[in-house]
């Protein structure tokens, strides 16, 4: 059933993200590099492998525990480009700001975006900034496309799944999300929640440098690693086993989710990532990892196998199993 | 004077958007490619001359004559890669959209988009959807960014205009802007002005083919004519004199814009280039323009020199002269 409208369901980045793309963008475009539906595009211009990727926040509100919609900004682009495989080198920045909007929260947010620029080692070098009345935009929204250079031997593609192969996430999720959430709704909580919103670009070289022939690297932000999951089963037409027990995630992340009925599976992170690698190298990527901050607490949570082709099962901690959706309605809107 | 709050003038593309930048981006990314102030950024990406570029779109209304805001979006940045001497090659498509909008009307903006790009000769290949609640956004907004290929040979820079060289304008100006400003107030005039919006990539592949050491290309939209040649003037140190009797302008725009109290000088246009190129081979760059369509009313309009530098002069044609200032104000938000 398709509406004649378009709903905050078709941006949650889950089920119906998917439909729209495919149903509206896909066709009209028609190439073979969009179709991929990966995290960015994979590019040959004159002999370089390039990544080429875009995202706009609109994340409200535009400051929460520990970043803000610039940070945000560029680390979201400096990941899509980085889950490519690639090097992120050079962002752009396009802004839409509300007329009346503060000169003082826009150059923290400048300066938020260069302090983050130049801890992931790029550098922002082209931009835009529009002005529109109030009431026409909320506040600002920033858009960044990201330029990256794929390594040699280096093929990332969620297409490349294989049954066998191990599935690692990089660290404790849903904490971008609930960080969001609970600022946004001025709930007060007695250890409060910070984004793991951060660049993984370093992250990704090390783990390349480990063992350069990685399957498959997902960012699981809208839709969250349940969301992220199905599609990557989707597009390999593979099968994902999951152990809830060995998915990492904070005591306090856990029981503000309990609280609020909300499942981490499907809470958007900002600085964690999905690696689906070969069985025999899986531990010493792993071990490569836990050498960096931001893979310290990188787990293997399950494997990819013949059965079930595009589902995603979860053997859950009581014992039992349980079918991952992809995420079918929005949660949480304005998460990034 | 600045004040603490952002206005719409900030976004006019003129005086205010230029302090608006030097203040506040170029100090907090502070690299030198940004800080050349061009349509796009050029990289160099292990060998290859890349340009690199990115506009948001907010115009209003979504739909007027001649276009609407996917094919003004694809333009728009195809122009500003090509305004860089390099071959637009790929694009990105990042969207933001009020939830409530009409999948019919996303689809006419995506089937011209996609048009759009298969005429310029370039690939839409990775892209983002974001649907935010009503009144949180108004319809639809759409960033592009865009990456092409510079060839060997070209170097264009506002900053290598000199003393002596021609400045071309590839054809009537003040199209774009007022056909916007028509349909937004619901105007009526006898003969209907359509946007000039178009992609100028193949204009200047014909250009640079008759003369590759073209020292400035500029598209003159936000700020027009006048905003532009102030940039450059302000860019390279020198001075600019122009004649009225030749900018090229339709004379059903000339009278409305009289009718309306606009300088077709400040309007923007969205299909236009402005180029200098040194006395001894301007002529021959006007003569290939005019095979192409969309040079075919190219005329020169006036040259550099080496007095009053920074500021830009016009002969006008009653035989005075008039100071052409940088657009001070914003005559015309939400225009592109």
């Amino acid at each position: 059933m398709t509406s004649d409208r378009i709903f905050l369901d078709h941006g949650s980045g889950g089920r119906l993200s998917n439909e729209l793309i495919a149903e509206t963008m896909l066709p009209a475009f028609n190439n073979e590099i969009l179709s991929q539906m990966e995290d960015g595009a994979s590019l040959d211009v004159a002999g370089c492998r390039l990544a080429f990727s875009t995202d706009s926040y609109v994340v409200d509100p535009i400051f929460f525990p520990g970043g803000n919609i610039g940070d945000l900004a560029v680390h979201g682009t400096v990941n899509d480009v980085a889950m490519c495989g690639a090097n992120p080198l050079f962002l752009s920045a396009g802004m839409i700001i509300e007329a009346g909007f503060a000169r003082e929260d826009l150059r923290r947010i400048v300066e938020s975006m260069a302090e983050a620029a130049e801890n992931a080692g790029v550098q922002i070098v082209t931009g835009d900034t529009k002005v529109v009345a109030p009431g026409v935009a909320d506040k600002i929204f920033i858009n960044t496309a990201g330029i990256g250079l794929i390594p040699e031997g280096v093929h990332i593609s969620a297409s490349r799944a294989r049954p066998g192969d191990q599935i690692i996430v990089s660290g404790p999720i849903a904490e971008h999300g609930m960080a969001v959430l609970i600022q946004r709704e001025g709930l007060d909580f007695q250890s409060p929640l910070k984004t793991d919103s951060a660049p993984l670009n370093r992250l990704v070289n090390r783990m390349l440098a480990a063992y350069s022939d990685i399957h498959v690297l997902r960012d699981p932000t809208r839709g969250g690693v349940g969301t992220a999951l199905n599609e990557i089963a989707s597009q390999a037409g593979v099968g994902i086993r999951i152990r809830e027990e060995y998915l990492p995630i904070k005591k306090s992340v856990a029981a503000v989710c309990e609280l609020l009925g909300f499942d981490p599976l499907y809470v958007a992170n900002e600085g964690r990532l999905i690696a689906f690698v070969d069985n025999t190298h899986a531990e010493s990527v792993v071990s490569a990892m836990r050498q960096e901050p931001l893979g310290k607490e990188a787990e293997i949570i399950g494997e990819v196998v013949a059965e079930h082709s595009g589902k995603v099962v979860m053997e859950t901690a009581i014992g039992g199993e349980r079918i991952i959706d992809m995420l079918t309605g929005e949660q949480l809107p304005r998460i990034c």
